[in-house]
């Protein structure tokens, strides 16, 4: 596999000199913005235009050649067509040049020569050292050093500095969030457009603004991550660091992930990875341009909750249950107020507000100032309260200007988050407006919005306690059986049955007591080994689906039984599939009193190895009641996955049924996840369905299972070396 | 039961004259309010201000008593403390006012002394025959009238006149929807908050401006409706009039309805329940205040799509993968543009631009208005597209104004929907944005918000022409069963499994074949004339779960198992509820190669009878893949019940299994709907729960049905008249 080069990104937005390659002394034309854009901003370092064509541009010196040019800038901007791109990343190379950004469109986005254009503008990249953004990108912005570096309206604004990086794979898109950012007052650090991606990709620039000091917050818009297999990582670096990690991943439909293959020709996993990976390591998921904007003022006030209880102040009884129903659907407890808290509050607040909580405080106290103030600080004191949502309504003129002052007097008492919903329009409450935002208090417009953020926040503060407990739990399962992969050389197809069993017990997962038959007396001898009720499969790498062949019966309850469905089996097989290669008749112990559970392995092109447990037999693929990790999966995740479940209630013994062995079932998906690590890539998926679960205690039992390899082909064509890797492995098992 | 009283508006919203009980001379004070935004909005009736403490208000005589006042005005507002609000009403009435808006709070939202001085306002009102809004409401607006009629800043904006009629029980939160609804420019014809509703119902004001000619538009923001079982007959009405109603339910979650009891004191059926009457009628459910003003707007250019077929034409890849995302989602369909179309657009797009459905003509179109006009309008004549989206993304200065202008033109041409999503700054395209909104082209800041839009214009429009199918099929089944309405009186209490069973068959609904048998004898010659195998089960009043009691063997394939059976069962049925008594052992045929669902029908106390269907056995309450509907049931919605169901997959042939009876399933749910009917409300709860589902042809059986009755007690209690009813039904039967 191709390892990363790590990306060192102080020289590409802070470069002491540019050469703009291709630029345009029409300043309204796309080669002619950059340029503008970056005097216009106060841009501090050298700027070298390069076009045979002019003298000078806007008074600064144009050179014919970036040979020609008297220093090496840091940073090359390139605005020519496609088909001359590749010749002026050779010349910016021999130059020594380290940064490019391709603008330029016509590459992979643009069908199978503007590909092949990509692919040599990469390997440019590679022989040369020299890192690209782009192609097919709009460019970026780096608020300390005044580097407006793209073209389009938005570069126009002047964005305030501040702590949010935006890393963008569209740049239309990218404009409008970092627009909507500005308008709500969040302070940009970089704003960067990735575009097609032939070097640097999206993931490269978050792992890089992770180490920078000055970004407190990271923001993308993702089409498709070709090395999302990285993303768990880079995710929980950003964890760990303590810089909240938004994305918003788009083209989830079919119809969507289409339109995105033709945008930025960025293709990707399955939506549902994508969401995985997002919930396992704390990143939070956007859906619209709003979410941005309402996730980050939340973050950007830096407090964090201790717990998910929160309490809800409300001048307005209509948005206390919005507020509640949008929290408490996000998994956040409204907490009753301790009865010290009620008898502190009771003997001030006027009789008809309401202490439950939400505390319904009604609009009439907004007449009594100090009352508000009082109520507000003694609920933020109570203990069992972790944060504090204000639902102001429309409180307007000089009685809200004394609300927003009592609000930030509270503010500043605790470190608590405390936000707020207020709608009254701008100019009813202009003054009490600028209180609040001065102050820092996130401020909303509907208490939905204000209840999705601190929902949001809440999460996120989990995600991070969550992880703080895995850095001192055993690390996840990770095992090198060589058995196994000696087991996968001596069966290249896809695996039957049986000998997809014997892979199960290399890494422990039981399978039911049985044998293989090769006729009617070596059954015989089996079953009178395993005794009766049994079920009898016949064995084909020719015939997957065995159910449907007739290949299979249960309930055999003597040996008169068994010999008739013997004959009746294999007879069945043959006539299903002519000429199927027959193993021979698995005779099986049969399960009974158990739950009918699916657990699997898929080797995801772009993810790597994912697990996924759920609802079996014939339930599974209808229900769709499933939930999936990507590898290596913890004993902890294996039970999180279990307990999201719908299924989890029959697990736990629904209507009176005894419950199942969940710490079996733990074990047999840390069990598959250690198994799909070690044999990926030479393994596609892996299928174990029904999983028997059987009473507590009793363990588990492996019914049926169904492998299917990765095609040579595939592996050999894309990545030569990942090829190389499976052959490896399978030599060594 | 009760039936409401129909609704004449018209003296409430343009009253000729307005009586203001406890009228304030502060004129910042609640009660001063309501006569300075009379006055300051333009209210040509006559004000009578009615206050023994004040010879005038800001001019105007004041009264000392209603009595006194010099005419019987339309319109009486009262503003004096809750405990003298019956004294108010009593003489308005005495006085022949007709309608009075009662602002005070202090009723039952208040706790239980504040619900009785509530129902003596509504007894009055009663008497009377006074019409009240209120109380703890904070009035109406009428634009054409000028009529604003309350208190809180709100009522101080100058609203434009226009078709939104918005309903909502909770007064802030009102008006939070009213400013937001104004900013988007949507013009106002009533607004009517109504608080604890002791008389007038948001349903009844809902049902009044169907009929108002120049309402085009209903909104409502309902907290719990207690005449909920009106809500089907009044949506659908609306429906049939062509006026799109938004609902807003909140108090979804438990803390949610909790909070909501303890604000208006309005409390209503499950929210499930709510969301199957609003699927059912073609209700556009609302889920924030920006919803409402997005999906306003939307419906506000009159014109609904033919289908579900949408072209998006844009100019950012970005933006229409979004987009597309949005509408995939939610059922619409991005149809191929025609061959014809795409042979009108190759010559003249540029070569970078994508055809697919999104229609990506990129940024760079905008330098060639015509060209973008040309294109767009070739798309809107395509047939096979029955509305388009356009994302402008952040189109900005000379050039959105020229595709401004574009967009219009092609507007005018068509009858298609078109809208439009556009997030460039206002400052940045001015004149184009003035002209889009002045051509009525629907214009949203994002493309998920306009995707979201066209979804519930394409789902209204879909609702319309379902309506239109059912106004032809047949009504629903409905059916008086008088050997049913004698077996319920004949058995009192819950329903054993045979008697339940009988009740079925008298709506027509398969069971297994089977008798009741007191001994083995009995049970020997009942299975002679059935045949095995066979299941047992003990039948008795006092043990509804008989699984868990071991009252029940299923698999009993010979005599001596069935005798040995017989005296086990009875056995574990009596220790498991000492003295119990028990009616007999039903011996029945067991039931193989089916799919076993569940029906079941509930009589909710807010809506009535409700039919629901999903899969069965012990998956029925774990995976909750339920589908809902409020009786009468049609075939037609029968059938889309059972289509809604992730199981729908494994009753029409999962994995090589013969697809079920779907017809016969349809049959038993309408058949449940009819008996629903029929037995309400003498019947709490109906389950059948197994319902074998047969392979197609073959039918349905019940395999266990559990019967909950309404307790008498209950029944009693609340409502008299509901009760007497009841007892009838079961006199009759």
């Amino acid at each position: 596999m191709k390892l990363p080069r790590a990306l060192d990104i102080d020289r590409l937005v802070s470069p002491r000199s540019i050469a703009i390659i291709g630029a345009s002394n029409d300043s309204k034309s796309i080669s002619g913005q950059p340029m503008r854009f970056l005097m216009q901003h106060g841009y501090q370092g050298a700027l070298y235009p390069v076009n045979p064509k002019y003298a000078e541009i806007a008074g600064v010196a144009c050179y014919a050649s970036i040979e020609s040019l008297p220093t090496k800038p840091d940073l090359a901007l390139i605005l020519v067509a496609a088909r001359r791109v590749p010749d002026m990343l050779r010349q910016c190379g021999e130059k020594g040049i380290r940064y490019a950004i391709v603008y330029s469109s016509g590459f992979a986005e643009a069908g199978v020569a503007g590909a092949a254009l990509q692919r040599e503008c990469a390997a440019i990249a590679n022989a040369f050292g020299l890192r690209i953004i782009g192609p097919n990108c709009q460019g970026l912005v780096s608020t300390n050093t005044g580097v407006y570096a793209g073209f389009g309206a938005p570069f126009g604004v002047n964005y305030r500095p501040g702590g949010l990086s935006l890393i963008s794979q569209s740049g239309g898109f990218g404009c409008a969030l970092l627009l909507m950012a500005d308008e709500l007052g969040i302070g940009l650090r970089h704003f960067i457009t990735t575009g097609n991606e032939a070097d640097v990709s999206l993931l490269d620039l978050v792992d890089a603004c992770i180490d920078d000091a000055q970004t407190s917050l990271i923001a993308t818009y993702i089409e498709g991550l070709k090395d999302a297999r990285r993303l768990v990582d880079v995710a929980t670096r950003a964890l760990d660091a303590g810089k909240p990690l938004l994305a918003w991943k788009v083209g989830n439909t079919t119809d969507g992930a289409k339109a995105a293959a033709s945008h930025t020709a960025n293709l990707g996993g399955a939506s549902t990875l994508y969401r995985t990976a997002f919930r396992q390591t704390g990143v939070i998921e956007v859906t619209d341009v709003a979410d941005l904007g309402d996730y980050a003022k939340a973050f950007e006030a830096k407090r964090l909750p201790g717990g998910n209880r929160i309490a809800v102040v409300t001048l307005s009884g209509g948005a206390g249950i919005l507020i509640t129903d949008t929290c408490s659907e996000r998994g956040m407890t409204l907490a009753p107020l301790s009865a010290q808290t009620l008898a502190a509050l009771e003997p001030i607040v006027p009789s008809f507000a309401s202490l439950n909580n939400p505390v319904d405080l009604t609009a009439g106290i907004l007449a009594e100032p100090k009352i508000f103030a009082d109520a507000l600080q003694i609920i933020a004191d109570d203990p069992g309260i972790d944060s504090i949502a204000i639902m102001a309504a429309a409180a307007s003129g000089d009685v809200a200007l004394a609300m927003a002052e009592a609000i930030v007097r509270v503010y500043r008492s605790t470190d608590k988050p405390m936000m707020l919903a207020w709608n009254a329009r701008r100019d009813m409450a202009s003054k009490a407006y600028d209180v609040i935002e001065q102050s820092g208090v996130p401020l909303y417009a509907t208490p939905v919005r204000c209840g999705r953020a601190f929902a949001v926040l809440s999460n996120y503060a989990q995600a991070r306690r969550a992880r703080e407990m895995a850095r001192l739990a055993p690390a996840p399962l990770r095992r090198h059986v060589r058995q196994a992969h000696a087991l996968l050389a001596e069966n290249p197809g896809d695996l039957t049955e049986h000998a997809a069993q014997a892979l199960l017990a290399h890494y422990g997962i039981d399978t039911p007591k049985g044998a293989l038959a090769q006729n009617r007396d070596e059954a015989r001898s089996i079953a009178r080994s395993i005794g009766f009720p049994l079920v009898i499969k016949v064995q084909s790498p020719d015939i997957p689906h065995k159910t449907e062949a007739g290949a299979v019966r249960v309930g055999i309850r003597d040996e008169a039984m068994l010999a008739d469905a013997f004959d009746e089996v294999v007879a069945n097989a043959r006539s299903h599939v002519p000429g199927a290669r027959i193993d021979g008749v698995l005779v099986q112990e049969e399960i009974r009193h158990a739950v009918e559970m699916i657990v699997g392995v898929e080797n995801d092109p772009s993810f790597g190895p994912a697990v996924m447990c759920g609802l079996g037999g014939i339930y599974a693929e209808a229900l769709k009641d499933v939930a999936w990790r990507l590898a290596p999966v913890s004993h902890a995740d294996a039970h999180a996955m279990i307990r999201e479940l719908r299924a989890y209630a029959i697990l736990n013994g629904a209507r009176g049924k005894p419950p199942g062995d969940i710490d079996a079932l733990a074990d047999a998906i840390v069990a598959m996840s250690a198994m799909a690590l070690d044999l990926a890539p030479g393994l596609k998926e892996f299928d174990i369905n029904p999983l028997f679960v059987l009473p507590a205690g009793k363990g588990v039992r492996a019914g049926d299972a169904l492998a299917r390899r990765l095609p040579q082909l595939a592996a050999a064509s894309s990545e030569a070396h990942e090829s190389e890797h499976c052959a490896q492995a399978v030599v060594d098992g």
